[in-house]
Protein backbone atom coordinates (compact mmCIF):
# COMPACT_ATOMS: atom_id res chain seq x y z
CA UNK A 1 0.00 0.00 0.00
CA UNK A 2 1.20 3.65 -0.68
CA UNK A 3 2.44 5.53 1.93
CA UNK A 4 -0.29 8.38 1.35
CA UNK A 5 -2.97 5.80 1.02
CA UNK A 6 -1.83 4.38 4.71
CA UNK A 7 -1.93 7.49 6.44
CA UNK A 8 -5.03 8.51 4.67
CA UNK A 9 -7.18 5.57 5.27
CA UNK A 10 -5.90 5.69 9.20
CA UNK A 11 -7.45 8.88 9.70
CA UNK A 12 -11.12 7.39 9.56
CA UNK A 13 -10.84 5.79 13.02
CA UNK A 14 -11.12 9.23 14.35
CA UNK A 15 -14.17 9.79 12.86
CA UNK A 16 -17.68 9.02 14.85
CA UNK A 17 -21.34 8.65 14.05
CA UNK A 18 -23.12 11.91 13.85
CA UNK A 19 -19.91 14.27 13.20
CA UNK A 20 -19.54 17.13 11.28
CA UNK A 21 -16.22 16.68 8.89
CA UNK A 22 -13.91 19.19 6.98
CA UNK A 23 -12.64 17.31 3.98
CA UNK A 24 -9.50 18.18 3.08
CA UNK A 25 -8.06 18.54 -0.43
CA UNK A 26 -5.15 16.98 -2.33
CA UNK A 27 -3.49 13.30 -3.00
CA UNK A 28 -3.57 11.94 0.64
CA UNK A 29 -6.88 13.06 1.67
CA UNK A 30 -7.73 11.58 -1.26
CA UNK A 31 -7.82 8.09 0.23
CA UNK A 32 -9.58 9.46 3.41
CA UNK A 33 -12.42 10.66 1.31
CA UNK A 34 -13.10 7.56 0.00
CA UNK A 35 -12.27 5.50 2.57
CA UNK A 36 -15.10 7.82 4.18
CA UNK A 37 -17.44 6.84 0.83
CA UNK A 38 -17.37 3.59 1.63
CA UNK A 39 -18.23 3.58 5.54
CA UNK A 40 -21.01 6.04 4.54
CA UNK A 41 -22.07 3.35 1.98
CA UNK A 42 -21.87 0.46 5.33
CA UNK A 43 -23.87 3.75 6.90
CA UNK A 44 -21.34 5.82 8.69
CA UNK A 45 -23.63 8.71 9.10
CA UNK A 46 -21.62 12.08 8.80
CA UNK A 47 -21.99 15.45 7.32
CA UNK A 48 -18.88 16.75 5.36
CA UNK A 49 -18.04 20.22 4.95
CA UNK A 50 -15.50 20.60 1.43
CA UNK A 51 -12.86 22.67 1.34
CA UNK A 52 -12.39 22.39 -2.74
CA UNK A 53 -14.42 22.34 -5.65
CA UNK A 54 -11.84 19.05 -6.30
CA UNK A 55 -13.28 17.40 -3.18
CA UNK A 56 -17.13 18.67 -3.68
CA UNK A 57 -16.85 16.62 -6.73
CA UNK A 58 -15.03 13.58 -5.05
CA UNK A 59 -17.38 13.37 -2.43
CA UNK A 60 -20.54 13.50 -4.14
CA UNK A 61 -19.37 10.87 -6.81
CA UNK A 62 -19.24 8.79 -3.36
CA UNK A 63 -22.55 9.94 -1.89
CA UNK A 64 -20.85 11.65 0.88
CA UNK A 65 -23.95 13.91 2.12
CA UNK A 66 -22.17 17.08 1.51
CA UNK A 67 -23.07 20.22 4.01
CA UNK A 68 -22.31 24.01 3.73
CA UNK A 69 -19.24 25.74 6.23
CA UNK A 70 -22.05 28.33 6.78
CA UNK A 71 -24.88 26.14 7.88
CA UNK A 72 -22.96 24.36 10.79
CA UNK A 73 -21.84 25.47 13.77
CA UNK A 74 -18.98 24.08 14.45
CA UNK A 75 -16.88 21.37 12.75
CA UNK A 76 -15.99 18.59 14.78
CA UNK A 77 -13.10 16.89 13.35
CA UNK A 78 -11.24 18.04 10.07
CA UNK A 79 -9.08 15.99 8.24
CA UNK A 80 -6.76 17.36 5.89
CA UNK A 81 -3.42 16.94 4.21
CA UNK A 82 -0.06 19.18 4.23
CA UNK A 83 2.93 20.02 2.28
CA UNK A 84 5.66 20.67 4.67
CA UNK A 85 5.26 19.43 8.87
CA UNK A 86 8.01 20.22 11.17
CA UNK A 87 8.37 18.73 14.81
CA UNK A 88 5.97 20.84 16.27
CA UNK A 89 3.57 20.24 13.91
CA UNK A 90 3.60 23.86 12.29
CA UNK A 91 2.85 23.21 8.44
CA UNK A 92 2.77 24.73 4.88
CA UNK A 93 0.10 24.00 3.02
CA UNK A 94 -1.53 25.50 -0.17
CA UNK A 95 0.38 23.49 -2.48
CA UNK A 96 -2.76 22.63 -4.34
CA UNK A 97 -4.11 26.28 -4.00
CA UNK A 98 -7.36 25.23 -1.87
CA UNK A 99 -5.03 26.92 1.71
CA UNK A 100 -7.91 30.03 2.16
CA UNK A 101 -11.17 27.59 1.91
CA UNK A 102 -8.86 24.95 4.18
CA UNK A 103 -7.98 27.13 6.56
CA UNK A 104 -11.48 28.68 6.63
CA UNK A 105 -12.59 25.41 7.39
CA UNK A 106 -9.84 24.67 9.77
CA UNK A 107 -10.53 27.51 11.86
CA UNK A 108 -13.99 26.83 12.79
CA UNK A 109 -13.10 22.82 13.68
CA UNK A 110 -12.16 21.60 17.02
CA UNK A 111 -10.36 19.21 15.98
CA UNK A 112 -7.49 19.20 13.32
CA UNK A 113 -5.65 15.83 12.09
CA UNK A 114 -3.93 15.97 9.54
CA UNK A 115 -2.48 12.53 6.84
CA UNK A 116 0.91 12.54 5.12
CA UNK A 117 3.47 10.63 4.03
CA UNK A 118 6.61 10.78 5.81
CA UNK A 119 8.65 12.68 3.07
CA UNK A 120 6.35 15.76 4.05
CA UNK A 121 8.13 15.67 7.54
CA UNK A 122 11.37 18.22 7.88
CA UNK A 123 13.62 19.85 10.36
CA UNK A 124 12.19 23.48 9.46
CA UNK A 125 9.48 24.92 7.14
CA UNK A 126 10.42 26.51 3.65
CA UNK A 127 11.81 24.05 1.27
CA UNK A 128 8.25 23.97 -0.03
CA UNK A 129 7.74 27.26 -1.51
CA UNK A 130 4.98 29.31 0.85
CA UNK A 131 1.71 29.76 -0.91
CA UNK A 132 -0.03 33.44 -0.23
CA UNK A 133 -2.88 33.76 -1.81
CA UNK A 134 -3.62 37.62 -2.96
CA UNK A 135 -6.13 39.92 -4.38
CA UNK A 136 -5.72 40.14 -8.73
CA UNK A 137 -6.44 43.43 -8.27
CA UNK A 138 -2.54 44.84 -7.48
CA UNK A 139 -1.22 41.43 -7.47
CA UNK A 140 1.80 42.93 -8.92
CA UNK A 141 2.44 45.36 -6.07
CA UNK A 142 2.68 42.57 -3.45
CA UNK A 143 5.06 40.88 -6.03
CA UNK A 144 7.12 43.71 -5.57
CA UNK A 145 6.95 44.54 -2.15
CA UNK A 146 7.77 40.51 -1.83
CA UNK A 147 10.96 40.87 -3.60
CA UNK A 148 12.08 43.99 -1.60
CA UNK A 149 12.02 41.61 1.20
CA UNK A 150 13.54 38.75 -0.06
CA UNK A 151 11.02 36.28 -0.10
CA UNK A 152 11.27 35.68 -3.77
CA UNK A 153 7.71 35.67 -4.74
CA UNK A 154 6.72 33.56 -8.06
CA UNK A 155 3.03 34.11 -9.08
CA UNK A 156 1.35 30.67 -10.22
CA UNK A 157 0.54 30.57 -13.57
CA UNK A 158 -0.74 27.65 -15.78
CA UNK A 159 -1.23 27.25 -19.48
CA UNK A 160 0.17 31.49 -19.59
CA UNK A 161 -2.80 32.51 -17.57
CA UNK A 162 -2.32 33.51 -13.39
CA UNK A 163 -4.24 30.22 -11.53
CA UNK A 164 -7.05 31.14 -9.83
CA UNK A 165 -8.17 29.98 -6.93
CA UNK A 166 -11.96 28.71 -5.99
CA UNK A 167 -12.61 32.16 -4.04
CA UNK A 168 -11.46 34.02 -7.38
CA UNK A 169 -7.87 35.09 -5.99
CA UNK A 170 -4.21 34.43 -7.49
CA UNK A 171 -1.66 32.58 -5.90
CA UNK A 172 2.08 33.70 -5.01
CA UNK A 173 4.52 30.90 -4.21
CA UNK A 174 7.30 32.74 -1.78
CA UNK A 175 10.41 30.60 -2.95
CA UNK A 176 12.38 31.23 0.58
CA UNK A 177 14.10 27.76 1.50
CA UNK A 178 13.89 28.19 4.70
CA UNK A 179 11.74 30.13 6.92
CA UNK A 180 13.36 30.78 10.18
CA UNK A 181 10.32 32.41 12.42
CA UNK A 182 7.39 31.24 10.95
CA UNK A 183 5.48 32.83 13.50
CA UNK A 184 7.03 36.04 12.47
CA UNK A 185 6.66 35.93 8.74
CA UNK A 186 2.80 34.80 9.59
CA UNK A 187 2.59 38.53 11.23
CA UNK A 188 4.61 39.98 8.29
CA UNK A 189 2.38 38.42 5.71
CA UNK A 190 -1.04 39.38 7.10
CA UNK A 191 -0.48 42.84 7.87
CA UNK A 192 0.29 43.29 4.23
CA UNK A 193 -3.08 45.07 2.12
CA UNK A 194 -3.60 42.42 -1.03
CA UNK A 195 -2.82 39.15 0.95
CA UNK A 196 -5.42 37.28 1.46
CA UNK A 197 -4.36 34.52 3.03
CA UNK A 198 -1.03 32.87 3.92
CA UNK A 199 -0.29 28.91 3.39
CA UNK A 200 1.66 29.10 6.95
CA UNK A 201 -0.47 26.60 9.41
CA UNK A 202 0.84 27.76 12.93
CA UNK A 203 -0.68 25.84 16.04
CA UNK A 204 -3.67 24.14 13.63
CA UNK A 205 -2.86 20.62 13.66
CA UNK A 206 -3.78 18.71 16.50
CA UNK A 207 -2.10 15.03 15.48
CA UNK A 208 -0.58 14.50 12.07
CA UNK A 209 -0.86 10.81 11.01
CA UNK A 210 1.96 10.01 8.64
CA UNK A 211 2.52 7.32 6.37
CA UNK A 212 6.07 5.35 6.32
CA UNK A 213 8.08 2.58 5.39
CA UNK A 214 7.13 0.60 8.35
CA UNK A 215 3.11 2.01 8.23
CA UNK A 216 1.64 4.66 10.49
CA UNK A 217 2.80 6.67 12.78
CA UNK A 218 0.55 9.20 14.97
CA UNK A 219 2.49 12.83 16.53
CA UNK A 220 0.17 14.64 18.97
CA UNK A 221 0.59 18.45 19.47
CA UNK A 222 2.80 19.36 22.47
CA UNK A 223 -0.18 21.51 23.91
CA UNK A 224 -2.50 18.48 22.88
CA UNK A 225 -0.75 15.62 25.10
CA UNK B 1 -20.55 75.58 -2.58
CA UNK B 2 -21.35 72.62 -0.77
CA UNK B 3 -18.74 71.44 1.91
CA UNK B 4 -17.98 68.75 0.40
CA UNK B 5 -17.21 70.49 -2.89
CA UNK B 6 -14.85 72.66 -1.69
CA UNK B 7 -12.61 70.14 0.17
CA UNK B 8 -13.02 67.64 -3.03
CA UNK B 9 -11.91 70.87 -5.45
CA UNK B 10 -8.91 72.27 -3.25
CA UNK B 11 -7.37 68.83 -3.84
CA UNK B 12 -6.60 69.38 -7.13
CA UNK B 13 -4.12 71.80 -6.20
CA UNK B 14 -1.26 69.38 -4.81
CA UNK B 15 -1.54 67.86 -8.71
CA UNK B 16 1.25 68.42 -10.85
CA UNK B 17 1.85 67.32 -14.68
CA UNK B 18 3.32 64.13 -14.97
CA UNK B 19 2.05 62.73 -11.66
CA UNK B 20 0.52 58.94 -11.04
CA UNK B 21 -3.40 60.21 -9.46
CA UNK B 22 -4.72 57.34 -7.40
CA UNK B 23 -8.65 58.36 -7.76
CA UNK B 24 -10.64 57.43 -4.58
CA UNK B 25 -14.50 56.80 -4.59
CA UNK B 26 -17.17 58.24 -3.35
CA UNK B 27 -19.29 61.53 -3.01
CA UNK B 28 -16.49 63.77 -1.56
CA UNK B 29 -13.79 62.69 -4.17
CA UNK B 30 -16.24 62.60 -6.94
CA UNK B 31 -15.86 66.54 -6.76
CA UNK B 32 -12.15 65.98 -7.22
CA UNK B 33 -12.37 63.90 -9.86
CA UNK B 34 -14.75 66.19 -11.98
CA UNK B 35 -12.45 69.00 -11.33
CA UNK B 36 -9.16 66.74 -12.51
CA UNK B 37 -11.44 65.70 -15.41
CA UNK B 38 -11.88 69.74 -16.54
CA UNK B 39 -8.03 70.16 -15.79
CA UNK B 40 -6.94 67.24 -18.30
CA UNK B 41 -9.22 69.46 -20.73
CA UNK B 42 -7.42 72.46 -20.31
CA UNK B 43 -3.88 70.74 -21.16
CA UNK B 44 -3.11 68.63 -17.43
CA UNK B 45 -1.19 65.28 -18.71
CA UNK B 46 -1.73 62.73 -15.45
CA UNK B 47 -2.56 58.89 -15.49
CA UNK B 48 -5.35 57.78 -12.95
CA UNK B 49 -5.75 54.79 -10.94
CA UNK B 50 -9.23 53.82 -10.27
CA UNK B 51 -10.27 52.28 -6.81
CA UNK B 52 -13.41 50.86 -8.10
CA UNK B 53 -15.95 50.28 -10.87
CA UNK B 54 -17.91 53.34 -10.29
CA UNK B 55 -14.65 55.82 -10.41
CA UNK B 56 -13.38 54.15 -13.28
CA UNK B 57 -16.95 54.94 -15.23
CA UNK B 58 -16.90 58.72 -13.70
CA UNK B 59 -13.10 59.22 -15.20
CA UNK B 60 -13.57 57.65 -18.45
CA UNK B 61 -16.53 59.70 -18.58
CA UNK B 62 -14.45 63.28 -18.23
CA UNK B 63 -11.81 61.50 -20.19
CA UNK B 64 -9.36 60.91 -17.85
CA UNK B 65 -6.63 58.60 -18.89
CA UNK B 66 -6.70 55.90 -16.73
CA UNK B 67 -3.80 52.80 -15.90
CA UNK B 68 -4.05 49.51 -13.78
CA UNK B 69 -2.94 49.48 -10.64
CA UNK B 70 -0.90 46.52 -12.18
CA UNK B 71 1.48 48.38 -14.60
CA UNK B 72 2.49 51.49 -12.73
CA UNK B 73 5.73 51.66 -10.83
CA UNK B 74 4.15 53.56 -7.62
CA UNK B 75 0.70 56.15 -7.62
CA UNK B 76 2.32 59.33 -6.85
CA UNK B 77 -0.83 61.05 -5.10
CA UNK B 78 -3.84 59.73 -3.89
CA UNK B 79 -6.63 61.81 -3.21
CA UNK B 80 -9.54 59.96 -1.14
CA UNK B 81 -12.49 60.47 1.15
CA UNK B 82 -12.90 59.11 4.63
CA UNK B 83 -16.17 58.09 6.79
CA UNK B 84 -14.29 59.29 9.97
CA UNK B 85 -10.87 60.93 10.76
CA UNK B 86 -9.64 61.60 14.34
CA UNK B 87 -7.05 64.22 15.58
CA UNK B 88 -4.70 62.26 14.57
CA UNK B 89 -5.45 61.51 10.98
CA UNK B 90 -6.63 57.78 11.89
CA UNK B 91 -9.64 56.92 10.04
CA UNK B 92 -12.42 54.67 8.64
CA UNK B 93 -12.97 54.18 5.27
CA UNK B 94 -15.42 52.02 3.32
CA UNK B 95 -18.60 53.01 3.74
CA UNK B 96 -19.08 53.23 -0.11
CA UNK B 97 -17.77 49.30 -0.21
CA UNK B 98 -14.55 50.20 -2.06
CA UNK B 99 -12.42 49.35 1.12
CA UNK B 100 -10.14 46.55 -0.39
CA UNK B 101 -9.00 48.48 -3.53
CA UNK B 102 -8.87 51.83 -2.12
CA UNK B 103 -6.47 50.38 0.77
CA UNK B 104 -4.55 47.98 -2.03
CA UNK B 105 -3.96 52.05 -4.20
CA UNK B 106 -2.98 53.85 -0.65
CA UNK B 107 -0.79 50.83 0.10
CA UNK B 108 1.31 52.00 -3.20
CA UNK B 109 1.21 55.52 -2.48
CA UNK B 110 4.10 58.26 -1.83
CA UNK B 111 1.40 60.53 -0.78
CA UNK B 112 -2.39 60.31 0.58
CA UNK B 113 -4.97 63.01 0.92
CA UNK B 114 -8.18 62.60 2.30
CA UNK B 115 -11.21 65.37 1.73
CA UNK B 116 -13.76 65.12 3.71
CA UNK B 117 -16.67 67.80 4.93
CA UNK B 118 -16.14 68.70 8.72
CA UNK B 119 -18.83 66.70 9.57
CA UNK B 120 -16.63 63.26 9.39
CA UNK B 121 -13.86 64.76 11.67
CA UNK B 122 -14.77 63.00 15.23
CA UNK B 123 -12.83 62.58 18.80
CA UNK B 124 -12.45 59.09 18.67
CA UNK B 125 -13.44 56.79 15.96
CA UNK B 126 -16.01 54.01 15.93
CA UNK B 127 -19.65 55.72 15.82
CA UNK B 128 -19.48 54.54 12.20
CA UNK B 129 -19.92 51.49 11.45
CA UNK B 130 -16.53 49.40 10.69
CA UNK B 131 -16.72 47.71 7.19
CA UNK B 132 -14.72 44.25 7.51
CA UNK B 133 -14.68 42.40 3.68
CA UNK B 134 -14.84 38.92 3.88
CA UNK B 135 -14.56 35.78 1.92
CA UNK B 136 -18.05 34.54 1.06
CA UNK B 137 -16.59 31.07 2.08
CA UNK B 138 -17.46 30.87 5.65
CA UNK B 139 -18.87 34.32 6.21
CA UNK B 140 -21.23 33.14 8.68
CA UNK B 141 -18.46 31.92 10.79
CA UNK B 142 -16.81 34.81 10.40
CA UNK B 143 -19.70 36.93 12.24
CA UNK B 144 -20.29 34.17 14.68
CA UNK B 145 -16.38 34.97 15.79
CA UNK B 146 -17.36 38.80 16.08
CA UNK B 147 -20.66 38.37 17.92
CA UNK B 148 -18.65 36.73 20.42
CA UNK B 149 -16.15 39.62 20.30
CA UNK B 150 -18.83 41.38 20.91
CA UNK B 151 -18.47 43.74 17.83
CA UNK B 152 -22.19 44.09 16.70
CA UNK B 153 -21.61 42.51 13.03
CA UNK B 154 -23.88 43.04 10.31
CA UNK B 155 -24.19 41.67 7.00
CA UNK B 156 -24.71 44.43 4.49
CA UNK B 157 -27.31 43.45 2.24
CA UNK B 158 -28.74 45.28 -0.36
CA UNK B 159 -32.69 43.87 -2.06
CA UNK B 160 -32.49 41.01 -0.08
CA UNK B 161 -28.93 39.74 -1.23
CA UNK B 162 -25.39 40.34 0.12
CA UNK B 163 -23.53 42.97 -0.94
CA UNK B 164 -20.84 42.05 -3.44
CA UNK B 165 -17.56 43.99 -3.57
CA UNK B 166 -15.62 44.62 -6.70
CA UNK B 167 -13.68 41.77 -5.50
CA UNK B 168 -16.40 39.81 -5.17
CA UNK B 169 -15.95 39.50 -1.08
CA UNK B 170 -18.73 40.25 0.96
CA UNK B 171 -19.01 43.53 4.04
CA UNK B 172 -19.57 43.13 7.58
CA UNK B 173 -20.57 46.46 9.37
CA UNK B 174 -18.83 46.40 13.29
CA UNK B 175 -21.31 48.48 14.82
CA UNK B 176 -18.93 49.10 17.85
CA UNK B 177 -19.32 52.88 18.59
CA UNK B 178 -16.40 53.53 19.79
CA UNK B 179 -13.25 52.06 19.37
CA UNK B 180 -11.02 52.57 22.38
CA UNK B 181 -7.79 51.30 20.39
CA UNK B 182 -7.64 51.13 16.59
CA UNK B 183 -4.49 49.77 16.50
CA UNK B 184 -5.32 46.51 18.64
CA UNK B 185 -8.34 45.85 16.85
CA UNK B 186 -6.62 46.41 13.06
CA UNK B 187 -4.16 43.50 14.70
CA UNK B 188 -7.30 41.33 15.82
CA UNK B 189 -9.09 41.55 12.24
CA UNK B 190 -6.02 41.24 10.12
CA UNK B 191 -5.48 37.35 12.24
CA UNK B 192 -8.53 36.14 11.73
CA UNK B 193 -8.78 34.22 8.48
CA UNK B 194 -11.84 35.30 6.12
CA UNK B 195 -11.41 38.87 6.73
CA UNK B 196 -9.48 39.67 3.85
CA UNK B 197 -9.30 43.80 4.75
CA UNK B 198 -10.90 45.80 7.26
CA UNK B 199 -11.53 49.74 6.86
CA UNK B 200 -9.40 51.05 9.38
CA UNK B 201 -6.81 53.52 7.84
CA UNK B 202 -4.10 53.77 10.21
CA UNK B 203 -1.15 55.93 8.93
CA UNK B 204 -2.23 56.30 5.64
CA UNK B 205 -3.07 59.85 4.85
CA UNK B 206 -0.19 62.69 5.59
CA UNK B 207 -3.08 65.33 4.94
CA UNK B 208 -6.75 65.75 5.32
CA UNK B 209 -8.73 68.55 3.42
CA UNK B 210 -11.88 69.40 5.78
CA UNK B 211 -14.64 71.58 4.28
CA UNK B 212 -16.32 73.86 6.28
CA UNK B 213 -18.40 76.69 7.10
CA UNK B 214 -15.73 79.21 6.85
CA UNK B 215 -13.67 77.13 3.53
CA UNK B 216 -11.49 74.72 3.98
CA UNK B 217 -8.89 73.81 6.58
CA UNK B 218 -5.96 71.70 5.84
CA UNK B 219 -4.68 69.26 8.69
CA UNK B 220 -1.05 67.43 8.57
CA UNK B 221 -0.47 64.29 10.31
CA UNK B 222 2.17 64.85 13.14
CA UNK B 223 5.23 62.59 11.58
CA UNK B 224 4.49 64.20 8.38
CA UNK B 225 5.21 67.95 9.51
Amino acid sequence: MLKKQLAGEKAVEFIEDGMVIGLGSGSTVFYTIQKIGELVGQGLRIQGVSTSRETTLLAQSLNIPLVSIDSVNEIDLTIDGADEVDRNLQGIKGGGGALLYEKIVASASRKIIWVVDASKMVESLGKFPLPIEVVPFGHKQVIKKMELEDCQPILRVKNGSPVQTDGGHYIVDLHMNKIEHPQKLEEKLQNKTGIVENGLFLNYAHQVIIGGQEGVKIKTRDSEK
